[in-house]
């Protein structure tokens, strides 16, 4: 480390930083972040000034970057999410917005006038994306474990069997990690009759789970999928926000020529794109290998499932879905928002087991749940 | 360091792509980045899962996060910026095209009907983000100097004074460093009575320059702008793509209020955001101090007068903007393109003089530039 000017103060503030953040993690039980890294032999990278900018597949002027890093990660996902062989594209985002918006970008595209159905479980942001790209939408309702409604989907698709469907499916809602069937979805389509739809899958979280279990809902491309997000700092881990998107090339294709046709040079929402996420996503997925990822994955399912146990066991009413990290359980009294960082919402909280939310974690959460409620 | 379970092989290849980038760097004159930076004292803070979620100015559930650090940085944007006195809000982006994004996503929730000028010297992005945000836009013509023809603007608005006007400006155009007008700008609008009208300053480069120089060009809050895009990568140097956009706070407060409406929790367009690239920004801005950021800037300044009489000793014909730092030049033989990284377009390249830029590298970059025509 290189000593600076930075003033003594400056200084303090930065070390007092360091050690709040320290203290915080430990604490952080409620957000699907793993904090279990460790990226140091990369740093170095940081004394450069790299960039991906645009398309990773095309080449580039600017030579200062990790593409051929970035496209080795692209080619994992492609075969976590068993992505058609090469019959995709897909590039690094700076994260779950990112994803979600290049998907709906794309549909919209492909049917301008098509409308978005998302359902109430969805992420605040995406109605936030949808006004920005002003696409119509029509919001569905959920059923009580986080699902889509599938029968209100139904009625409300059959109602507008006129426009082309933009369907936005979470793989893992934000607070109970459900999962929305694409099977059953594809099944509506069908038995409708509705030919020309778009099926966006956003898999910020389970997109690192579903491949290393055993029985996946289905999800992913092979299940008609026509673009999917993944995050990077949630299973993976990382300490900036960081993630994949991955398209049906056939899709992108189309985009490109519409890109063309107004002079921009790439199929990238962002442009200048961080050459250090490809090397953060790399890194670990080369360090953990599929095994380790399984076994990484496997263990956070089998803590969930204990974290279940062991709040039931006091009387708490939790439950967690299949091949979920998520435990759901009653809001917990506010003394216990104090001591743990969690994400609270309506009437519910939950755990996000993380590797580093360990049984000796989840043992005193649940002492401290206990004891709040007894007081 | 802490040694990862990477294979030899893996180990090997980031060896090669530091050494490879690290040869890079040297070669590298034609890109705005400012590649004369040490943040090895912030590496440690990529040891924790950080993420400045949202809003800056809100409080947080996710309390591993800088924004304190990043309410900083902002602030002295908004100094730097003349931005009007506790009447502007802002957030640190992921990089230019989110800045400019998030501009003119403000100013078409203004005026949903209204159309977007721009000048054909813009950067590609912005036609992009025109289309994602379903934005009516029409291209105006650039004067030969890279400035918009404000014959052609003035001409353009007057067929179409029924619409609102949002003004998309360039404080430093991509290859000529242009500045459109802002002062020429307005004196337009107020001649044609046109009332309710909205201007984005795309200042990526040079918004980081002309507040550091005796006579800037009219560009900023005070001169008229509604919001304003600032690189952090590029002037102030940074090994991640990052930003800052600043609005009016009257404007953002009715996104808010629209934001609110559909259900999302905030009014930043990517949601998790890094926590790192604040602190980047800030040990810059706190190491360099106002003066260092002077003193940068004017030595790049002079280093561009050099270069250009440097070149145009050689025979070449080098220009260059007042209060700029492109020097722009005939597109120079291909030869050129494979020692030096530079970005031609069409029939032109040019040097960004940074400081890594120095005497010394011009010298080299001038004698190449003039063997190369001999040979």
């Amino acid at each position: 480390m290189t000593p600076s000017n930075l003033s003594p103060t400056d200084r303090r503030r930065l070390d007092e930083l360091y050690e709040r953040l320290g203290a915080c993690s430990a604490r952080n039980v409620g957000y699907p972040t793993n904090q279990a890294f460790d990226y140091s032999e990369l740093f170095r990278f940081l004394e450069f000034s790299i960039n991906n900018v645009g398309d990773p597949f095309h080449s580039t002027n600017y030579r200062l970057n990790t593409m051929e890093f970035e496209r080795e990660v692209l080619a994992d996902f492609a075969r976590f999410t068993q992505a058609p062989a090469d019959e995709w594209w897909g590039y690094v985002t700076s994260g779950g917005t990112e994803g979600n918006m290049y998907g709906l970008y794309v549909a919209r595209e492909l049917f301008p006038e098509g409308i978005c159905y998302f359902s109430e479980d969805t992420h605040y942001s995406v109605a936030k994306v949808l006004r920005l790209q002003h696409t119509r939408n029509i919001m569905i309702k959920s059923q009580p474990d986080g699902q889509m409604d599938y029968t209100d989907l139904r009625e409300t698709l059959r109602i507008h069997r006129d426009v082309p469907p933009i369907l936005f499916a979470n793989i893992g809602t934000t607070m109970k990690g459900a999962v929305d069937d694409l099977g059953k979805i594809r099944a509506i389509l069908e038995d409708l009759a509705i030919p020309n739809a778009y099926i966006h899958a956003d898999a910020a979280l389970s997109g690192m789970i579903l491949p290393f279990v055993d029985e996946p809902q289905p999800w992913n491309f092979a299940d008609g999928a026509d673009s999917i997000s993944i995050s990077g700092h949630k299973m993976l881990g990382s300490p900036v926000p960081c993630g994949v998107v991955l398209a049906r090339k056939a899709h992108v294709d189309r985009i490109a020529r519409s890109i063309e046709y107004i002079g921009a040079l790439d199929t990238t929402i962002a442009g200048s794109r961080s050459a250090f996420s490809p090397l953060l996503l790399w890194h670990r997925l080369r360090t953990l290998g599929e095994e380790g990822l399984r076994g990484m994955v496997q263990a956070c399912l089998g803590n969930a499932a204990y974290a279940v146990e062991q709040l039931r066991a006091q009387g708490i009413d939790a439950w967690c879905h299949r091949n979920s990290v998520t435990v759901v359980f009653p809001k917990p009294p506010p003394v216990m928002m104090e001591k743990w960082i969690i994400a609270p919402r309506k009437n519910i909280g939950h755990l996000i087991v993380m590797p580093h939310v360990t049984r000796a974690v989840i043992d005193a959460f649940v002492t401290d749940y206990a004891a709040a409620l007894k007081s």
